[in-house]
């Protein structure tokens, strides 16, 4: 059977990068389709009317929707290579654990880039200590799936290209604060399928001044 | 093997509840511990360093933590008994969306309960907006799961035992504004896992004053 696989995403998406390194490790073609979330697409209001966001995976005509389930739904799909979630019940309930923790940074990485100016600091203080959460559990693995680059590492490689705008607005220095963590993102970026999906940091920092326009924000 | 189950737990917890049904469901012994949030226990704080939270999990001494995990673990490790999350991966991935849509009420809900006055309102619509969201998934079966009692069931029914307390203070009927929801939750408790695990209704509502005093709410 001819497998039909689009992604409905949007470049700099920190969520859309996670299912793009999915279908890469498992190397599945996918058809890539930029969004224009000012001007959101009859398919992508089709295909996701609950949040009407990107990143939607439409596999066969079948939309999956929030980048963590998507992963969850490659892997399950496209088992035999390149496993993203331990077989094992328990260290699978510990990796969908850091996911979930994960996703729990967005609200506060949120208020440090589209907030009130006065929750800056506040919102950046709240990110480190929650990445140095994330770094112990690091702890000197190569990554946080061991040996493997799996669901975690995808779930938090996204975040990394975004770090210098979070910096500039935060204040902080993320690698005097999480050192392994950045050790971690640059190991990540030799890999081939991260490499090929993270966009580029560059870009991002000089994206984020226009997205705060947009918003009527400073 | 002998198993060891023990759940850490608060009885009101609409999160504890989905893993005591879980748990229910797969006619699993468990050793409940009734946990003091106000003064945590060592065993807690030890289980679950990260959030310090209820409801905990520990499966021979291991810890599983968030209970729409606990209720994926509960699932894959006695799969046998009343299967909670459906086997092909493109509906595991569409019970794991919905899972996660409801716990996005969570902070809503909170605003709702334990939130400044002025809040109370606005949580309040938005609550019933995302519960008719809800309320269209299910349309007309008789479960989330279909014929069976699943993921999404559990996911949701722990909320039900609150909706007299959410209606007190955001000045709505859920009754006349999702019915169907009003009739599932009806068939819900009518099942024995859910009746010997969902916590009084009456007794939440008294609890919810005394709560307020304590936060020094009102």
């Amino acid at each position: 059977m001819t497998e039909e696989v689009i992604l409905l995403d949007y470049w700099p998406s920190m969520f859309g990068v996670r299912t793009r390194i999915a279908l890469e490790e498992k190397d599945i073609k996918f058809d890539y389709r930029e969004q224009d979330l000012c001007n959101k697409s009859a398919l992508l209001l089709e295909m996701n009317p609950v949040h009407k966001k990107i990143p939607v995976l439409i596999h066969n005509g079948k939309p999956v929707c929030e980048s963590l389930i998507q992963v969850m739904y490659i892997d399950e799909t496209w088992p035999g290579k390149n496993p993203l979630l331990p077989s094992d019940p328990y260290q699978r309930a510990q990796a969908k654990f850091w996911g979930y923790f994960i996703d729990k940074m967005v609200p506060g990485l949120a208020k440090l880039m589209w907030g009130a100016k006065f929750e800056e600091q506040e919102a950046g203080k709240e990110f480190i200590e929650m990445l140095k959460t994330v770094e112990s559990e690091l702890g000197d693995k190569t990554y946080f799936g061991g040996e493997t680059c799996g669901y975690v590492d995808i779930a938090l490689i996204g975040f990394y290209c975004w770090f210098d705008a979070f910096e500039k607005y935060g204040n902080f220095s993320i690698e005097a604060e999480c050192p392994q963590i950045i050790a971690w993102a640059k190991r990540c970026v030799k890999r081939g399928s991260v490499a090929k999906s993270l966009p580029d940091s560059d870009k991002i920092t000089k994206l984020v001044p226009e997205i705060k326009k947009k918003k009527g924000i400073e």
